[in-house]
């Protein structure tokens, strides 16, 4: 059976790129990072996720990006923008965070000679984060195909495989609903509170596709 | 004055690379990776040579990438191999891990608005690692760029530079010589033994390289 490691983040855009991996059929291997973010309420919903999912294994590999900070989401002194979305590039950018989720996920689909990773990055009714662009994942594929050994060796060339790139929130959602992805699962906030927040960016963009596709939040 | 961020692991490359980097009018932020390594040896050196430069500063980001193995610098129940270079990739290779570390540094290189990143990587008396070359460097570079904040607002280009690529390692001991790099410091086996093995890949090109640049170790 072909692998593939899964990033979940324990978000809607994670959770679906999971379930579109299952339903190609792939042994998944779900991969979260503990990076030192504030909404550490995220890890609880990716361990659900991947327990819903019966993952074949899930791992989550800790870092602090605290250590320098630079982001509202790794420095507890910056603030969570609230109630409106920027059009510039917000401060919950997590400087080079896809670049190093990524750069794991190729060492543990190499170890696992695996044939594919999956992220949820997409960018239409994003953040304008330029870690979700599709130039910056090509680039990133060939950069993994010349430094790796299963690249180099053309034993196993690793695709990174991206399902929700150029789907709108709303679309994404219908994609979640039509694969019955467990949404009641699912977290986005930036905030770490029990219930989510409702106001941050990223509670904005699902609170917009949910209404664009006429359904119900059912995490809420 | 203009910032770099050096990556450090202690071994006499990495330090070569940072003497290039002071030499060079840079302000100098080292990063050293505690990945799960067995020779965390090498992480004393680091320390030891930051200190010696009087880095701005000396961050250690740790995170295990014994997590999933696959190389014998972080799985104990690989054995690593002594007496012989071998013309293929051997198993101290260590599945993505440039990657892993040029995504640290270029995180932390964003935050500090460095010009930078060095490291020492070399592509001719080396093991044969695949992120050891040009092209993945380059690759690299390009996703760096499209993948930031600063590369899509062209505020800031971190260059990734790669002062030793070229060099054989005799090379770089008569440069680092020239430098007066504290080679006395610096450490370079794959074992983490009070002295260095003598005869894993890393304690063998070393050796080799002194005898052809017809020096002594200081560091024995």
């Amino acid at each position: 059976m072909k692998k593939a490691v899964v990033l979940l983040s324990g978000g809607l855009d994670s959770a679906t790129a999971l379930a579109v991996a299952i339903n190609a059929g792939y042994a998944v291997y779900c991969l979260s990072c503990s990076y030192g973010q504030r909404h550490v309420q995220e890890l609880k919903a990716a361990s659900n996720i991947a327990i819903h999912y019966k993952a074949f294994d899930h791992k989550v590999i800790s870092f602090d990006l605290g250590n320098w900070g630079g982001s509202a989401l790794t420095d507890a002194q910056l603030k969570i923008p609230k109630g409106t979305l920027s059009p510039e590039i917000p401060i919950t950018y997590v400087p080079a965070r896809n670049m190093i989720f990524l750069s794991f996920a190729l060492s543990y689909a190499e170890v696992l000679h695996a044939e594919a990773i999956f992220i949820g990055v997409n960018a239409l009714d994003y953040s304008g984060y330029p870690d979700c662009r599709p130039e910056f994942i090509a680039a990133f594929q060939e950069a993994s195909r010349l430094g790796t050994k299963c690249g180099v060796e053309a034993s196993n060339v690793i695709n990174i495989k991206t399902p929700l790139i150029g789907l709108k929130k709303s679309d994404i959602i219908l994609l979640a609903k039509q694969l019955d992805v467990p949404l009641h699962l699912t977290r986005s906030c930036y905030d770490d509170g029990i219930k989510p927040c409702g106001s941050c960016d990223s509670c904005l963009l699902r609170a917009q596709g949910f209404r664009e596709a006429s359904l119900d939040d059912p995490a809420l």
